[in-house]
């Protein structure tokens, strides 16, 4: 059986706040969201559910006797031992085909300097994390993003930093591993140590004071992974040739779109530094490859689980913080049009607060029956729904954009790549006004063939 | 504190499946379907929980392993002992001002025939539950629903068809009703009985199986309660006085309309055996005084819990039952705005499916700010929206009937009564296309104005 | 796989409380007891569990501001309808090979009196559950229990009284049961009906009421099966054989003795009106063959679940209400030697509160490793004993009489029947004094050998 | 209200698993266990729960497709940031009343020598919380623990290895702390840090690493707090006090004899290197006084639960190890006479295994009753058990020594200081024959009064 069932703890473990705590009384309030907001963000982040009785709401409290607390101290710093830095540059330093795999954790530790220098200082090829896009930029001439499948399977040595080998990663095993590969894995949590694979060293503390020891470690040793060794010239290889396929599809004519076109042009439209929100099928995994990030923590997707619904609510908490810390940013939402469905009706609360958000739909018209509107029309008439309508599917040629004119914001209908591109352009001219950009692809549209299918299960 | 302190367990239990249940193999799932379909009948009617574990949808089966099953027979009857209907005729015999009080049971039980003979036979003013409204029809001239309050609270008598003491029948405890108030309860499930009130007489059993003992019983004690006492004298006063009330609430001729008017016109345009759904704080609840029920099992709101975002997926069954049982039959599903924002995504699918659905918001702004969306718009560029828009607030003048139309359906926005007389006509004359009625009132506009508090709290 | 495996819901369903609640006030404990109280009683009893928090221990209340309330009525009692009385009879009328089950149900609704009457008017064969024995007396002449794979194989007709088709039961399917077997059902809980086997009837009611119902309607057909048929003939054949099968073992002379001489010896010394407890597996099984009961609800075994450590609980409990309502009567607890284990420190409880309970511990050394206690020493000075002892072995020769003395009542350790026979007569003489006999019997004694493995699994 | 209301999940969160895992086949077990042993190690020890489904038991497996998975790596160590280690330092050089808490986090990483280092070149003085006491010796000159409450009250600057402050430590809150006082926390779990109090400090770690990182910056600054500093004074002064009145009760002559003398003779027989297990009220209490530990590891408490029944468990594992590791060595359980009724019958379990456990029972009587046997056995004469015994009294004068020879176990039963000596040193002596002595103890005897009420409650 597969993955999720050999192993749901690890996995699902992951679904459970750090800290449910109710507050006894409207007195210790504040104490419990500082305990919150500190457990939060202590040791690895999560997330922490505060269930305030609805009782309290009509309550009333002596302002003299509530408990203020002062904001905590920021988070605590650790480091791994000294030993293991020195084994794990060691193994590195002996790798004929090393690999650097950059996981959300280093950007969640603000790694991304140390994580730069270090690719930089030992030319090592890295390979980032869907969250972890942007920590060091994705056209940095080292990433092999466009060789991913090949680099996990032929990597004789894997570093990891604040990377886990779960699913999204296969789980470190063959056949997408090879069986001997030497991983050394980095983690501010213990406990994800030696999950799946028994690791070549395990360096224990914060991503980013980790990787300044390993800096030192290569300053003193001066490492430098040859740029003109076989492994590079096989992964240059085959980074051209997956990126001219991928041009190849982005530029074809025909129309309705393909999901590559639409997120070419996405690519050249949006400002460089746009927070992107992502979720659907394809639409995300696509979307991982052909929109590129060039800054840390300006990605977010709907993660390990795979949970959809979730775009809507992160980009409008993207961009709340927006609005406050980097006033003029973009928030850029990506949606399948299943997704946008899960919670569609946030755009009333896009609206409502005048957010900086365009929401992107690329509707490949849910599970395609193949019928245009009225066909599905007749066919309704003729037969129970519940029979005759495919359940996985969606109304074709539904008009999303006109949800978000609904409530005042701007909707777009596009077809073609020039509309896509005013579109664009308009949408992201006007920050004072939320908009939603509905584009048709074409329902066959499919990703690329891919050499393993796409969940990998545990050998387990 | 309150009574949902007091009793979690009470009202809480109801939220649980009757069964949950999962099928360790293909080849058993019709037995657990069998299973979870008998046990959502028998007893106490409630839903079961069939949990298909996702990697079943992939898998084979050999079609001659599979355990088929038989449908089960009809539920099993069950009647109250002799004594104790002889016990609550001879209470009911000997009341000076009686009350019967019809709940969801004697709906679910399919009691409508035998409890109108009882109503008629003994001359009783009765009063139904929310979701008991059309047992008998509201418009019956014993219905005391315009008198609820009065008729509660001076009762001596009261005989509960398959209702609960719950907070909705304010726990049936003073000062809603009397200290000496004698209660005759009549429930499928025991452990319902005596909850709240020690009762007078307690008869277990299928509720129109014991209304039937109770017809026999009366038929042969020729039992009438007199149409001229002073109870009713009384009741005719209060009721008389509550509809001239509502009447002239329904037809104020300002803009923007009230609620009774709103509903006064829904009331006299739509089909008299429609099916009625209805969520929201005051929709809902005045709505169950302004739109009558002529026939039973047509009313779904809320419920017990008073769940918000329930509307739309209730309809949606309510549609898919009719269009296959009853073609033809009209789906009314009455929200609010704020209800509606719950689900409003599920428009789709009932464009998709084509439902005979027509919804009709009752648009009230959310809970208004006073501003108008352009004053609104102004007020964001100023500042954080986080701490300038009140967070119980909706967006002003959404226009949610756009979000029909995106799918296919037909939307209307109406501010007078003309419009929206017109739209009712246009959507209830067109079968074939959902609608969606997007009706502005004013903001201000209340519930007429309560002798008691509208959530009952236990005394305990 | 097994039936828990497919239906651990209909199995697990009994495991919780009907009821848990948790007062939120010292005010309302009357109020939360009543509620809980009732609910244990009305409908399906069963147990509610109360959560006084730690806390109220130690606070004081104001004694006028409880809310005092009074006990509930007696529960409700419901009756079949009368279809479903009359289309039970016509089948038990027709049937070939009938077969009357009684389920501790049975005993629950007090119907001792009226299932005698029917089984003695009808002349029916019967079979108690293990917590039905004594609803009609064990000795009487139409008991088949000596006969009870036979009877359950190739009864045409069955009819259950609060019993249930679980895993006791072989959940009513083949090979245990006729495929074509015709099963009618009497429950006071609908969700039973129907479990597993499609019934041919269903009676949902108070099953003393719907009892009375059947009597009342084979007294008007005057239906008696004959005592001479050819089904009466081959379970009396089978019940003889299997009497002196058992009776062969109870007489053997040997040493150490088997279980049936031990509950030969039982048997003859006790009250025949003493309460039964029992629980251990070997002990609790043959025990329910050897051990009659005269009267209903008075034996008290591990139940559905097979729970072991429950036995010294019941004991106490059985012994509290006992001496409190029938001064005198003597409570017997038969033990496996496993079984006592899990709480024979209650004993001290038994002591401390002077209760009228005679233990007796069934000691076959566990499972046994055929060594005597100096060897099993030897053997412990050899090696570590985590891995030279068998897990689930106990301690031979164990003297568990002298926890009992420790505490200031009566052990007796007896190898013979002689010493077991003096043991029980000076137990039984002495109810001033609780008392424990420790009887050693051959470890190598086992159940008489049986046509079916022990534990059923559905075939679902 | 109290700490465990206000804050439940702090402290219940450590009732949970660390990792709850159920194998989905056969093949996976040693995977499982691998996962379970190492997530137990690593991080923050706990324990992990591993549900094997009963089924397996009796299933069979293929040998060669069992997924064999090699121990995992020793666990990680990770250290805390310089800068971290160096304010500490600083804060702890600038302190007037320094005082340095041991807890159980440090023996866990094994830092005693580290710690003693620490001790002795900064020459400042210790506490132990209970279950650290032996890391370093309770007999070191600078132990503070007979001055416990007044080293807390007083103290300017505290720092905590591996101790939380959680209610055993009063929260670290007023009166029981200073309101000024500057804390400075060493956590291997960071989302300890900060919890009830806002440290000066947070250093997390591996306790021992940081413990090495804490000497060498001390050894650099070479800081030695007086010994003749007026904190000092006062702490030896309370000190002195104290033990002296713990050995003025400890000498008391009068019978039957108080806790302080049985702790006495047990310390002065029992071998220095003795596992200690303890539970029960005072005893465990008044034990964690009077009873040295030498070593660390080797105490075994109720922990921050006090949860009782534990001790007998506790004492059978440390046994198991023992025998393997340490061969000779004595297992000492000191358990109340309360606390052993929860778990006596594991007395079985120790004689099956032949393990050198010594159990002394403090026996006074439960919470007495002023009755001797006979009256006792009166009074249950006259009247309801139910109602005449306390609820919360034990049976006076119980031999639980008998207990013990009923498995082939030594039992003594003694009432004064010399019949305590001897069956202390025959138990000693005879290490093949687990031994239990029952002591006698009189019922009034308390501990010494307390400026403080035991249990502290968070001022939240």
């Amino acid at each position: 059986m597969g993955a999720f069932q050999e192993f749901p703890q690890v996995e699902a473990g992951r679904l459970y706040n750090k800290l449910s705590v109710r507050p006894s009384s409207l007195e210790v309030i504040p104490a419990v969201i500082e305990k919150a907001v500190r457990t939060s963000i202590y040791g690895r982040p999560g997330s922490c559910y505060i269930d305030i009785p609805g009782d309290f709401v009509n309550l009333q409290v002596n302002k003299n006797s509530v408990k203020y607390v002062e904001c905590c101290l920021p988070p605590p710093i650790s480091m791994a031992e000294h030993s293991a830095v020195s084994k794990a540059a060691s193994i590195l330093a002996l790798s004929k085909q090393p690999l650097l795999i950059i996981g959300k954790g280093a950007a969640y530790s603000h790694a991304e300097n140390n994580i730069r220098k270090l690719v930089d200082l030992c030319g090592l090829p890295f390979l980032p994390t869907p969250m972890a896009k942007g920590v060091v930029p994705d056209n940095h001439p080292n990433c092999v993003a466009a060789a991913r499948s090949m680099a996990l399977q032929h990597a004789d040595v894997i570093i990891l930093f604040g990377a886990r080998l779960n699913w999204i990663l296969h789980f470190g095993l063959p056949p997408r591993f090879r069986q001997d590969v030497k991983v050394i894995q980095i983690d501010i949590c213990a406990e994800e140590l030696g999950n799946n694979v028994k690791p070549a060293a395990i360096l224990l503390g914060d991503i980013n004071a980790v990787t300044k020891q390993l800096l030192e470690e290569f300053s003193k040793r001066s490492f430098k992974y040859p740029s003109n060794s076989e492994w590079w010239k096989r992964l240059r290889v085959k980074i051209k040739n997956n990126e001219e396929r991928s041009k190849g599809l982005a530029l074809q004519k025909s129309l309705p779109m393909n999901y590559y076109t639409v997120f070419h042009h996405i690519r050249e439209m949006i400002p460089k530094d746009s927070i992107l929100v992502s979720e659907g099928a394809n639409t995300m995994d696509i979307g991982r490859t052909m929109l590129p990030n060039y800054y840390p923590r300006q990605r977010l997707d709907a993660g390990t689980f795979g949970t959809m619904g979730v775009g809507l609510g992160f980009a409008i908490a993207a961009a709340m913080v927006a609005k406050d810390r980097a006033p003029g940013k973009q928030v850029v939402c990506i949606e399948g049009d299943s997704a946008f469905g899960f919670s569609g009706m946030e755009v009333e609360t896009i609206c409502r607060y005048n957010l900086p958000i365009l929401i992107i739909i690329v509707n490949n018209n849910g599970i395609y029956t193949g019928l245009d509107a009225n066909s599905w029309k007749e066919m309704l008439k003729l037969g129970n729904p519940a029979t005759c309508v495919p359940p996985v599917s969606l109304l074709p040629n539904s008009r999303y954009e006109e949800i978000m004119s609904a409530f005042g914001g701007k909707g777009y209908f596009v077809k073609t790549p020039e509309e896509l591109r005013n579109a664009l352009k308009a949408s992201v001219a006007d920050k004072q006004t939320p908009s939603l950009i509905n584009v048709m692809i074409d329902p066959q549209s499919e990703r690329k063939k891919q050499e393993f299918p796409w969940l990998t299960r545990s050998n387990l």
